[in-house]
């Protein structure tokens, strides 16, 4: 089956906004086991029908986005009614929830916006419980007449509209309409402190021996997500191989990102934790506070770029700093005690390093870091790592280092050698 | 002049890549005054050369991205030398750049690296320092002899082999195309504190007075671009015009971010920065030490989300906390003044406020912060902010009032009322 986008909107022509839709619905169709053959961007106005009008003629599945809201260049719905020739009619569903819509937020509902509530003879309205503008549907059969042979999706432009309406309503149609698409599962098994090449060598030769089971992978930032599809049996016993041999580096099965399961899990036993950190700058506080309850969990945190800092806050001794240099596993294991003790927390994490560009030494080049974890009643521990590159890249990465430590001794599992 | 993109790669289309290429070119073809008028996203392979005879047929001028490197997959030279019909010649410069590349690296110069030396005849070489494969440039009189009519550039993948030749070798050859284009000046004064629709309000009506100026608005992460462009003298005309009457807004004329204003700033007045989070949880101390050389600016940050730790580590009294709440002016000024003794700063910001989604009340609804200034010297300021919403948003919002508010103490400029 082969399935085009065409997304429409001048602010993605002139580069205003990322087209990070495109990315989005690519990987939710791989997901399913497809693969779009082409994505059409044109901004609004005429070009909409000319782009849709091609890729119905080449495709089995149009996707298109944007386009369907109340002004003038807004001419996604009527350009898929005149080529299809189907005729415009109010929707009483689409006008109530455009009257509830408005009227919850206390404005009168325009004509311009009723436009929204015209939907083409035949074609199924796809809710939006997130704005205004419905999402359409026509059936490929609809257009037989005109010699049309593409099912066709209108969706609206806006990410939090379009990416519920694809799940809930764009994915469940599709799978209908694919072979063995009713029982297809996916699953991301997101691992983390494990290269690509190196989870590839651990359990590619076994995946690729269940049969059916279509396998993928995608590097993110600091993981990597292995994909698993395929009939649910298939899937599980995929997964089955790389809990088994990868068990360990297994950050997630529902796509959470490493702050997310750290501060569950601090959550889940009621724990706090500190921080400490140098060279990543707050990167670590911040990526931990991005997650909402993140204040049950987290305290304390401290920057210490400085080495009197270090010493003030820390109670990091000068002479520790002038015997063994900041950047050192000492340091980094008196930064995380003395941070364990001066915030009371469970845990105290503490990073010493140099992120560069300048700051460098032969023996210790920029991208050299120590992460230590100090935690009640635990040895503390500290881990050299190395992350040469961009100043961006190596706090993340340093970063996402740190809390898999943390990970790891709160699962129980050794820490990296 | 009529302009297409086409970005090849199977990662745009199955989404394990954000097209982060087509805003960016979008964005600089606009600043040339070029609107781009479609973008086409195909797969590697087959699908490559038609859609680049599509583009060529309907536009003036087709960028195409990708497809230039050494493995099988990469036809794009290849596709476009049999469009045009010319012959593919080892190129002698193209050749010594690779054997120059592959030796510095210790690597054997391959086969399939040799591809990518390989030059369509009459076709410009686009050196690429930043990578292997070189770009190319098919002036539009190549085809001619087949009917062609399009000015064809094919360009490498990767963004940071992309942009520098966009700039330095596609932006030159189409200035040169364009009527008036060699004069062409393009200026974005960025600005902060102060929404799009406040700009408009201000100066607009001035600046569609001014003959000849194009005029563009692009809402940033907590900034506004305001675009000029035309000749010289037409776009030093609208700048003074915005200058003289938003200019305490303008953050930079050079596109840089608040965080590297502030850290130049500091820099150049030889004064420190202190950091105390509350909500914002190391959303400052983050952005501060992005920027390159903030370690000679900032050497303390504290991020005290509990109660405790802004008694301890900044000497907040307890009874003020009970009294005022910890969401509050008079909470905000104490960190801010502990955090300023406690450093030996020059400077130290203070937040304080309800990131949510939990947390709010019906006198202090979510989304309410309090940040203050506290200065060697000055009296302490407190402003209040409400930036209800996400809370990745709240803390990029939060983040960027409070180093406007160092920013304008730094320039002498007041604070936001």
């Amino acid at each position: 089956m082969r399935i085009e986008l065409v997304n429409t909107g001048t602010e993605l022509c002139i580069g205003d906004v990322i087209n990070t839709n495109a990315a989005w619905i690519g990987q939710r169709m791989a997901a399913l086991g497809l693969e779009v053959a082409r994505q059409t961007i044109v901004p609004d106005g005429g070009a909409v029908r000319e782009a849709i009008a091609e890729a119905a003629a080449r495709s089995d599945v149009v996707l298109v986005s944007g386009g369907l809201g109340p002004t003038n260049d807004d001419v996604t719905r009527e350009s898929a009614a005149d080529l299809l020739g189907l005729e415009l009619r109010q929707d009483a569903a689409v006008t109530s929830h455009l009257d509830a819509y408005f009227s919850k937020r206390g404005k009168p509902v325009t004509s311009a916006t009723l436009r929204q509530a015209m939907v083409p003879a035949g074609a199924q309205v796809l809710m939006n419980p997130f704005g205004t503008a419905p999402g359409l549907y026509f059936p490929a059969q609809l257009g037989a007449a005109r010699g049309w042979k593409a099912h066709l999706f209108l969706l609206p432009g806006p990410p939090r509209e379009l990416k519920p309406m694809v799940e809930n309503e764009v994915e469940p149609r599709l799978r209908a309409l694919l072979p063995d698409g009713e029982s297809r599962r996916v699953l991301y098994l997101r691992l983390t402190g494990i290269g690509e090449s190196d989870i590839v060598e651990a359990v590619e030769k076994q995946l690729e021996a269940v049969p059916r089971l279509e396998l993928g992978y995608c590097i993110g930032k600091g993981d990597v997500d292995v994909r698993l599809a395929g009939p649910q049996e298939t899937v599980d016993a995929g997964a089955r191989i790389v809990r088994e041999r990868l068990g360990e580096f297994i950050l997630s099965e529902d796509r959470r990102v490493i702050e997310e399961v750290v501060v569950h899990a601090l959550a889940a036993r009621g724990e706090w934790l500190a921080t400490a950190e140098s060279c990543t700058g707050g990167a670590i506080a911040n990526r931990v506070t991005d997650v909402s309850g993140s204040s049950a969990v987290f305290g304390h945190g401290l920057v210490t770029y400085a080495n009197e800092a270090k010493q003030k806050h820390l109670g990091v001794p000068a002479d520790l700093i002038e015997t063994h240099g900041a950047v050192s596993a000492e340091v980094a294991r008196a930064m995380a005690e003395g941070c364990l003790a001066a915030s009371g927390a469970d845990h105290a994490l503490a990073v010493t390093g140099i992120a560069g560009p300048a700051g460098g030494t032969e023996e210790k080049p920029v991208g050299t870091v120590w992460v230590a974890l100090a935690s009640k009643g635990c040895e503390t521990a500290a881990r050299r790592f190395f992350y040469p590159g961009a100043r961006d890249r190596f706090k993340l990465l340093t970063s996402q280092a740190a809390l898999e430590m943390l990970r790891r001794r709160l699962h129980g599992l050794p820490l990296p050698g």
